[in-house]
C-alpha cells in the first residue's frame, strides 16, 4: 500500500509552489478592482465550511491586522437554517468554497447579496454557481484537485484571501512579497523527512491537541482538520489561550500536544514558549511545527517552518503539516486519497 | 471517592434554578437602559474565552436572530497581541468573563473603549475591573463559584446575553419567556439518572464528538469543553455541517457521537436525524443529548431536553450536559471540583 497510497495528494502538494505562483499573478492585479467594489464598506462577513473556513479564519486576523476592518465569521446556518433579518447594505459579503459548488454556501451568499451586500466569491471553481453569482469571483489557480483532502485549493485559497485583505488595506509592501511566498514554499517541500520522523512518533496516537497563537490560530486548525478526517485523529484544535483555559486537562503521556507558530510572530512567541512549559509539565510529549529556536529547543521533535512575515507565514506553514498529514496516514496503513466518509463536493442536509 | 468527590459542583449545578431566577430579575429590568446605551450602533462585537466564549456563541445566534445584528466574536488575541487598529465608533464591545478579573479580557475591553466602543461587561463579578470599566455592567447573581468548572455562573452569562440580545431586538414576549426557565432547569435537573446511564456507556471512552446545528451549537461546544477539561476526554465539539464536511471520518466503534438538540428548534430537527444516520453508519455509537422523538428514536442512549422556545433552551440544556460531566467524572475515579491544571480565573500569557 505504501507506493501507491496517497500518490495523488502527494503530487498535489508537490505542486504547490506552481499553483501557488499562478494564484499571485492572476489574482493581484485585481486588487484596484477589489477596492473598487468595496469602496467605503467597513464591514465583512465570511461564509465558508470546513477547510474553508480556515481561510476565513485567516482573512479575520488580515483584514483586522492590515485593513482595519473587524470580519465575522458568519455562520452560514444563520441564513440557511433560520433566515436571520440582517441588514448588508454596507457589507461586504465573502464567500470561500472549493468548489464553488456547495449549496450552503451559494444559498448564503445569494442572501446576502438580497439583503444588500455586495459579493466575493474565493473558489477554485471557474465555471461554479459561486463564480457565476458574485460580483467577483476571486478564481483561485490551483487546478483541478483529485485527492479529497484539500490542500493546493486550501493554500490557493490563503493567497486569495491575503491580496483580497492586503489590497483593501492597500498593504503594498506585503502584496509584493506574495512573490516570496512559492520559494518558500519550495523550501517547505523539503522538511518532508521531519514531518515523517514526527508522523513515526504519533503512528500510535489516537488524541492530539493542536494550538497556536494569533496568525498561526488558522494553520493550527487546518492542520486539525487534516489529521481528524484523513488520519482519523481526535485532534483538538484550538487557541493556546483557550487550552490554558481548560482543555489543557486533556493532556498526558498518550496524548501530545503539537504547537504551531510561525518563525517570525515575535507577538507570540513568548507566550508559546510558556505554553510549550505547561504543556510539557502536564507529562504530555511537545512538538513544534515553525516556531524560533527558543520554541523548537522545548520541542521532542520540530519542524521547521518558513520565514516569511508573520502575515504571509501561514501560506507556507500549512505544507510543513500537509507532507505530515500525508505521512502520518501512510503510517496508518489509510489512503489519504479517498478517507472514508468523504466526498470532495459536501452538501449538508 | 464517590460519595465527596464532585460535591461542591453538585451543589452549584442544582442551585440554578435559583440563581437564574435570580439573575432574570436583575437584569431584566435593565433592558432600557441597555437599548439606550447601544442607541443606534448596529455593530457588536464578543470578547471572551472559554466558557464564556460559548455564551457568547449564544450571543452571535440571538444578536442575528432576534435584533438583526451581526457580531463579531472578537478574538482577544487581536487587540492582546497585535493592537489591531480598528474603528469601533460605530460598535459596542460586549466583554464576558465570571471573575471580571482575566487581564486579557479587561485589556481588550479597555482597547475596544480608546479606538470608540461602548462596552458592556458581563460578569459574575460585581467589584471586578471589568465591571468598574464598563459603561454598562450586567452582573449576574450566580452568588460566589467555588467548584473550578463553571455550571452556575455559565448559566447566568446565557441569561445576561439572552436579556442584552432580547433588549436591543425589543422582544418583549421572549424576554417575558425567561420567567419560564428556572421550572424548565428544575426539570432538567431530575434527568441525573439519564445522565448516570449515559456516563456509565462512556466510562471507557477516551474521544468522542459531540455536535448540534444552530442555537444547540453554543451547548455542544460548553459541553465538549466540560468533557476536555474536566473528565479529560478529547472531546471534539462542532457543527453538524462541519462534522459532515470531513472529520465524521474520525467516527468508530471506540468513538461515539453525542447529537445535541433542543426539542422544538424545526429548523435543525431534519437535518439531526439525517446526521444521527450518517454518525450511525459510521459504526459508533449515537447518544443524544434532548431532541425531538425522531432524533431521541435514533439513540442509543437519550438524555431528554426542556421543551424550551430554541431562543432559550440552551439555557436548561446546558444542564443535563453538566449532570453528564459530574457522573463521568466520578465513575472515572477524577474529583471534578478541581481539575488538574487549572485555576478559577486564567491569565494568558
Amino acid at each position: 500500500m505504501e507506493s501507491t497510497a496517497g500518490r495523488v495528494m502527494a503530487r498535489e502538494i508537490a505542486e504547490q509552489p506552481a499553483t501557488i505562483e499562478a494564484t499571485v499573478n492572476r489574482l493581484r492585479p485585481l486588487a484596484e478592482e477589489i477596492r473598487a467594489l468595496v469602496g467605503d464598506r467597513r464591514r465583512v462577513i465570511l461564509i465558508a465550511r470546513g477547510t474553508s473556513d480556515n481561510a476565513a479564519l485567516y482573512g479575520q486576523y488580515l483584514l483586522a491586522l492590515r485593513a482595519g476592518v473587524l470580519a465575522v465569521p458568519a455562520s452560514p446556518s444563520l441564513s440557511a437554517l433560520y433566515r436571520a433579518e440582517v441588514d448588508l447594505s454596507d457589507t461586504v459579503a465573502v464567500a470561500i468554497s472549493q468548489s464553488g459548488g456547495t449549496e450552503e454556501i451559494v444559498e448564503a451568499m445569494h442572501d446576502a447579496k438580497q439583503r444588500g451586500a455586495r459579493t466575493i466569491a474565493v473558489t477554485n471553481g471557474a465555471d461554479s454557481p459561486l463564480a457565476r453569482d458574485a460580483d467577483l469571483a476571486l478564481v483561485t489557480a490551483a487546478g483541478r484537485e483529485l485527492a479529497v483532502p484539500a490542500t493546493k485549493t486550501y493554500s490557493a485559497q490563503l493567497v486569495a484571501v491575503a491580496v483580497l485583505a492586503l489590497a483593501i488595506g492597500q498593504e503594498r509592501r506585503l502584496l509584493d512579497q506574495l512573490d516570496d511566498v512559492p520559494e518558500a514554499v519550495s523550501r517547505m517541500l523539503g522538511t518532508e523527512d521531519a514531518a515523517a520522523a514526527l508522523a513515526d512518533r504519533l503512528r500510535d496516537v489516537e488524541r492530539m491537541v493542536v494550538t497556536a497563537r494569533g496568525l498561526a490560530l488558522t494553520t493550527a486548525r487546518e492542520l486539525a482538520l487534516k489529521l481528524q478526517e484523513t488520519c482519523h485523529l481526535a485532534a483538538v484544535g484550538l487557541s493556546g489561550a483557550d487550552l490554558q483555559h481548560g482543555p489543557i486537562a486533556m493532556l498526558d503521556a498518550r496524548t501530545p500536544a503539537l504547537l504551531v507558530a510561525s518563525a517570525t510572530d515575535s507577538a507570540v512567541a513568548p507566550g508559546m514558549v510558556e505554553l510549550a512549559r505547561r504543556c510539557r509539565a502536564s507529562g504530555a510529549d511537545v512538538h513544534v511545527l515553525g516556531g524560533d529556536d527558543a520554541l523548537g529547543a522545548l520541542a521532542d521533535v520540530r519542524v521547521a517552518g518558513p520565514d516569511l512575515p508573520p502575515e504571509l507565514a501561514p501560506i507556507p506553514l500549512i505544507v510543513p503539516g500537509q507532507l505530515l498529514t500525508l505521512a502520518l496516514a501512510r503510517a496508518k496503513g489509510l489512503d489519504p486519497d479517498t478517507p472514508r466518509g468523504l466526498n470532495k463536493v459536501t452538501q449538508t442536509a
